[in-house]
């Protein structure tokens, strides 16, 4: 088999409305089939997208969790349901059968535009390499935290967030939307010339491998007290030291990162992570050397 | 009678933390009682600052109706009890009785530091002709919309709304932080003044008045069909003429301004006044000169 739909997911969280601007102007614009390639475009979570909330009952990108959501025990949830019905719909084995899943999201961080994958699969590598090697875009590669899972592109055999920031949410900004429209009309390029065997891999990528994440300074009622420290605000991507500040107490105190590794931390600030606990996630940096298993891999979807 | 007390409150609305933070870093470094004048910080809408949303049942900022509010249906709103509370605790005839109220926010639109003002009250205009005298701060003057009352300061014989934006919803941005704390800063010391008649006001003022508002282009079925048009976001305090793009809709049709009178736009794509219908207010440009009558009543507090 080869890639013969794809899948695009705008507003999974219902308050960052850049993407789903972004695909109706896209949609508008481009025709439906592309090089023998369909796009099948659609809002991931409708309800919580008219409502300006992120979410109605969880949050639908750590919803996809395969059949343990049939015994989930909040599968009244509209996101768990909404999680099934767009695997049932648009998964391998579905209706609308779609090979590959493009997942468009927006940040309160400053992350700039940016690939997020979820492991190591060869076939998203394809797609993060051309990607990094066309834009010099970072990668955040998501991993081995059990804390998240769940997320939209694992539900299908090959699939990228598109991470874009920073901006408010439900805030339109048109530099936002013409971000995810550059990059839409580029991965419909690069995956067109993939199936055709017109592009080839760069020798290496580099990725940012998440290690772990890090809650704000609390007080003893256990409410955040502290604010991202002025330097470190806005520095996603950028390297931390042993002694550079992270956070500012509320009694004035500076709270500094105290180990000996270097991190490079992204999602600094971020709202909506807020009622995850987490002040900034953390990664290392890695790079990877391109294998031709990825495109073999890519070929075989 | 003369100031003795005045009321600073920060987070009226729950997601606007900025000032919140800046309030605990001011009164954390300066003392409570300064040059005679006590000073009360208080977090207007502390339910709706623990959720992280804007409010709980109603917007704080249009539920200070006075009397009104005895009869209001909706008087089993959080919000109506806790304007009440705060009048019966703080207005004139408290038992913290203050004669000056100032209440910060946020905007997610480009607005800068500005000032607003409800109507024309003498007292208003001493603090405002004096903030701008200092720092050149724009100044919208709201008045005459019966679609929007029951603002907070209208319940304090003076008292202004200190406006700075663009910073997202729930963000924490040290360098908005460090604008209110240079207000805050200023305005004890020009009240210091002004009590004291070591400060004149400036010949005149310039303020932005408030004409009205502009909705979003919508559909058939009601919903926003449009984004403010990309050379119109951010451009708050512009003069726009007959012509001048607001929007682009969803066809990639632009819509114009269509009238011959100048217009000034403020709060350009405001996150939270989506739910109210207003894609932007608009304003009309007014020199006003000082009088002396101004102090007198700023005297007479």
């Amino acid at each position: 088999m080869t890639v013969q739909r794809i899948l695009i997911v705008s507003g999974t969280h219902g308050n960052e409305i850049n993407p789903i601007w972004a695909v109706k102007q896209f949609n508008r614009e481009e025709n439906k089939l592309k090089h023998g390639i369909e796009y099948e475009y659609i809002i991931g979570n409708p309800i919580a997208y008219e409502k300006g909330s992120r979410y109605i009952d969880a949050d639908l990108n750590r919803s996809f969790k395969g059949s343990k959501n049939i015994d989930h025990h909040n599968n009244s949830f509209y996101e768990i349901n909404r999680a099934n019905f767009l695997v049932n719909q648009f998964g391998l084995d579905g209706s609308k059968s779609c090979q590959i899943a493009v997942d468009l999201h927006t940040t309160t961080a400053n992350m700039g535009t940016s690939i997020v994958m979820y492991g190591r699969r060869f076939q998203d590598f394809c797609l993060a390499a051309l990607l990094q090697n066309k834009f010099g875009l970072p990668i955040y590669l998501h991993e081995k935290d059990r804390a998240q899972t769940g997320f939209l592109v694992e539900a299908w055999p090959c699939g990228l967030v598109i991470e874009i920031g920073a901006v408010a949410q439900n805030f339109y900004d048109p530099k936002i939307i013409d971000r995810f429209l550059i990059i839409l009309s580029s991965l419909r390029e690069e995956i067109y010339k993939l199936k055709n065997n017109l592009v080839e891999l760069p020798k290496e990528i580099v990725v940012h491998v998440h290690k772990g994440s890090i809650d704000y300074p609390r007080d003893e009622k256990g409410d955040i007290d502290g604010i991202i420290h002025p330097e470190r605000i806005n520095q996603d991507w950028q390297m931390v030291q042993k002694g550079d500040p992270l956070f500012l107490d509320s009694q004035g105190i500076i709270h500094k990162y105290d180990e000996d590794q270097f991190i490079w931390p992204v999602f600094i600030g971020e709202v909506a992570y807020r009622e995850k606990k987490i002040a900034m996630s953390y990664t290392k940096k890695e790079v990877i050397c391109s294998q031709n298993q990825w495109v073999r891999e890519f070929e075989n979807l």
